[in-house]
């Protein structure tokens, strides 16, 4: 599945880990992740993930397709309603900070009726987030794009291409609208 | 209610069927909807919805006002965060794909002020989503708009117009890119 | 906080204030905003929020930073998914109504990655939203924003500048579409 090519995400195997994922999502957005105790809502991000650096902090609610696809540096912060279809792999950098609403979609389908629908194919490329990155609230990163260190990725923005380095987009779809002296 | 036209919502008797549509939501979206067993969910959502063809699978949380007021076809897919303001009839086609946070409006409100807010009126019309349809992640369908079959709605476009059969659009507000040769 | 300066929301005594908000909001979104009795949301309402005018009405979920932040007058309606993140006031007239899934962000971060991610701080200018104002769906409220009594704001659309009163905007970013001869 995550080697990018037409899939069928209907197979017993995949069901079952999505059903896993959701069942750690439901206990983190009903009970866990309201703990005031840290540790503890690391500790089932922790399982829920396929990496998780030290001092991740995530807002409830939170949904995921996998999460086992999903790898998070260090100093993470998602606010309320993140929601990643990892169908593809999601690489996050350190110290990243995700407004409320950032969607994050590796998953994607063929525009051909009879690909999408009669066979019912899909398909997944990763998506790359590095370090040092702000997206702003109910951005959507779209398959496939890299978001480079330091950029800023503006509220409401549907970010369809590669975001270089260091620089600011914004708007739908998202274009750039100047670059940072860091 | 259903005929165009402004009314009150706050009677009564819309009162009491949006609450049993929340109730029956409630349900879905901390119980039911994560159940593995995919008949148990269809049969919860038959309860919720005017009519729902086989294989409908619907990821939680879903939000609905009436739920009666829609009906949708079979193979339907509607990722997490679905909304679904179904004053005015939502009339869904077979094989249509939801992605996350698909926001389907007939609801709407006068724009004067008098109406609006000193009469508390408010007015809905229907929406009609063809068969074969996907529509991505956050995008808003406005009140009166039909989509045809086979088109694609591009993530987090605002969808203020028709849009034809096998016809790809996107942005805010949505416009056409490209004819789908199916 | 208040004072739009920088700031650093991991001291002791803002982690409590926004522990103390997400109980009483886990409490709304799993029970009582689901109450038929209207009256005792309200009164739950009246714990979260600085000031809440007569006739409030949330539909669950709703996820505030603070809560006690923000101060709303009366006849307020806020459809599903409302999220208020106020790191500084919001200050909501009467009458007014939110379609679902509204952002208002009074929070914000720095674009240098010096300040944003190495000391950690942040900033957040307060947001007024008039009387008689309707926001659409998904629309989101950026820090700094005022908004004009008798104003309409599309859905979808993303606001960056202040809105006059009796005006239209619409778009990502939010642009003058009309004005409205109330």
């Amino acid at each position: 599945m995550v080697s990018c090519e037409l899939y069928d995400c209907d197979v017993p195997d995949l069901f079952a880990r999505r059903a896993k994922a959701k069942k750690l999502t439901l206990e983190y957005n009903t009970t866990i992740g309201y703990e005031n105790d840290l540790e503890k809502r690391q500790e089932h991000l922790k399982k829920l993930f396929g990496k998780v650096g030290p001092n991740c902090i995530i807002e409830p609610p939170l949904q995921v397709d996998y999460g086992e696809n999903t790898e998070i540096g260090k100093n993470f912060y998602a606010n309320f309603n993140c929601v990643i279809l990892d169908c593809a792999k999601v690489i996050i950098g350190d110290n990243v900070l995700l407004a409320p609403g950032v969607q994050i979609y590796p998953a994607t389908h063929p525009l051909d009726v009879e690909t999408r629908h009669r066979k019912g194919l899909e398909m997944a490329h990763p998506i790359t987030i590095g370090s040092d990155v702000w997206i702003g609230g109910n951005a959507i990163i779209l398959d496939g794009v890299t978001i480079g260190d330091g950029a800023v990725v503006g509220a409401g923005s549907v970010v369809t291409k590669d975001v270089a380095p260091n620089t600011v987009v914004a708007g739908n779809p998202a274009r750039v609208l100047r670059t940072i002296a860091n």
